[in-house]
C-alpha cells in the first residue's frame, strides 16, 4: 500500500467532489439518471467533460453500497514520510489496528476538523484506505497528510526520538484524557481497536496512557468517538482556558 | 412507535447479551454453527434453554447485515414520559431529525458513557429504534431512558418550562461548545441532522446556540461525533476544573 499510493478509487458525491477539488479525478463514471442534478453538473464542470463516462448504473463498478451515482478513478495520493510529521507543532493521530474502513474515514474527518497535522496507520493490519474510508472521511483524506508505516510500535519509537510525545488511549488507564498538559507539546495520540484497545507493545511505547473518563457501569466507546474526543481535547488544551 | 415500545428485535452478540442481562429476551434464535462458542453458551444460560431455537442460518430472520449468529425476540422497552427526564440533575441528549439508526445507536452509547440521564427523539422523522440502532448502541439502549415525542420544538418548550436549559449545536453559532458554564445547570443539548443542522423552529426554541470549534477550512462533523463531544463536555464541565 505504502509506495503504490491510495485513493485511486473514490465513490459518493461528497467524496468525489473533494477529489475533484484536489485535481485528482482521471475518469468519472456518472449514472445517466443523475447527470442533471445540480451538484453533478458542478462536478462535471470541475473534472472536464472529456473525462466523463455516462453509464446506466455505477453500482457494478462500485466498492461501496451507496455510491450515489458517481464513481471516480483518481491519481493516487502518495503517503508522506513519517519523519515529515514530526516538528514543533505536531499533533498526530495514530491508529493501532483499527480495521473498519468507515471508522478510519470518520477518524480522518474528525482529526482534520480538530486541526491535527497528520494521521499514521499501519500498512499491514489497519483498515485500508478504501473507497469506503474516503466516503466516510467526507473529503478529509484529500487534505490530511497520512503516513503508512510497517510497524506502529517502531513508528512510536521513531517519533519519540524526533521529540514527539506519545499518548495512548487505554480504557484501563488511571489518568484522564481531559486537561492533559502534555497536549501543548508536540504530541501523538494512539487509539486502538474497539474492545481490545492498544496492543501490548504499542502500550509499552507510549509516554503516558490516559482513559476517557466514563460513567460508572459503562466500559467502552466506539474507536472513532474515542479518537474524536482526543483530537478535540488537543485543540481545546492548545487554545487555552475557555473564555 | 411511542406506545408500542421499542427493542422488540435485537441482533448481534453484544446487543443480545445486553438484552438478556436486562431480562427482556423471549425467544433466542441461534445458528447451529455458533452454539458452542463461549459467549453463546453464556447467553443460552442467561436466557434459559427453553427459550432457545437452533436454526441453520439466522440471516433470513435478521434485519441487520451481520447478526453474528444470534437474533432475539424481546419484550419491548416502554419509552419514558418526557416530564420524567426533567429534574435538578438533568443532562439530556435530544436528536433533531437524525435519520441513520447506526448514528442513533452510537449517540446512545456515547450518551450513556458520558453519564447523561436520558435521550429524546422524534417518533415521526428520527431514526427508528431498530435492530441496527441496538447493535450500534452496544447495550446502551437497554439502560438509557428514552422519550419519544411527537414534536421536538414542542418538547423543548416543555423542558424549558420544567427548568431545563436547552443548548443547540449549530455549526454557524458564534459561541463555542467548550467550557459552557450552563452545563452545570439542568440541561439538554440538541443535535441536528448531518449537514443541514437544526431545523429553524428547533433552533429558535434553544436558549443558546453553540458550535464545535473547528479548524479553518473544515465545516462539518458526523452527527454522532458532535453528540459525543457535547455529551463529554457536559461531564467535563460538571466534574470541575481538571486536576
Amino acid at each position: 500500500m505504502g509506495l503504490a499510493g491510495y485513493g485511486a478509487r473514490v465513490e459518493g458525491l461528497h467524496a468525489v467532489l473533494a477529489a475533484a477539488a484536489a485535481g485528482r479525478v482521471e475518469t468519472l463514471f456518472i449514472e445517466e439518471g443523475r447527470r442533471r442534478r445540480h451538484e453533478v453538473r458542478e462536478l462535471i464542470a470541475m473534472v472536464g467533460a472529456e473525462r466523463v463516462r455516462v453509464v446506466d448504473d455505477v453500482r457494478s463498478l462500485a466498492e461501496t453500497a451507496a455510491p450515489q451515482g458517481v464513481v471516480a478513478e483518481c491519481r493516487p495520493i502518495v503517503p508522506v514520510a513519517l519523519d515529515s510529521l514530526a516538528g514543533p507543532e505536531a499533533a498526530l493521530m495514530i491508529l493501532d489496528h483499527v480495521e473498519d474502513p468507515q471508522n478510519l474515514g470518520a477518524v480522518a474527518r474528525s482529526s482534520l476538523a480538530a486541526g491535527l497535522s497528520g494521521l499514521v496507520i499501519s500498512g499491514r493490519r489497519a483498515a485500508p484506505l478504501s473507497a469506503a474510508a474516503f466516503k466516510a472521511a467526507a473529503g478529509a483524506l484529500e487534505r490530511l497528510p497520512v503516513a503508512v508505516v510497517g510497524s506502529i510500535p517502531e513508528a512510536l519509537r521513531r517519533l519519540r526520538r524526533l521529540g514527539v510525545w506519545v499518548v495512548g488511549l487505554e480504557p484501563a488507564a488511571e489518568e484522564g484524557l481531559f486537561g492533559l498538559e502534555l497536549f501543548t507539546e508536540p504530541v501523538a495520540v494512539v487509539v486502538g481497536a474497539e474492545g481490545s484497545g492498544l496492543s501490548r507493545l504499542t502500550a509499552e511505547r507510549c509516554d503516558v496512557l490516559v482513559a476517557v473518563p466514563m460513567a460508572e457501569g459503562t466500559e467502552s466507546l466506539n474507536a472513532s468517538v474515542t479518537a474524536a474526543l482526543a483530537a478535540f481535547e488537543i485543540m481545546r488544551v492548545r487554545s487555552g482556558p475557555p473564555g
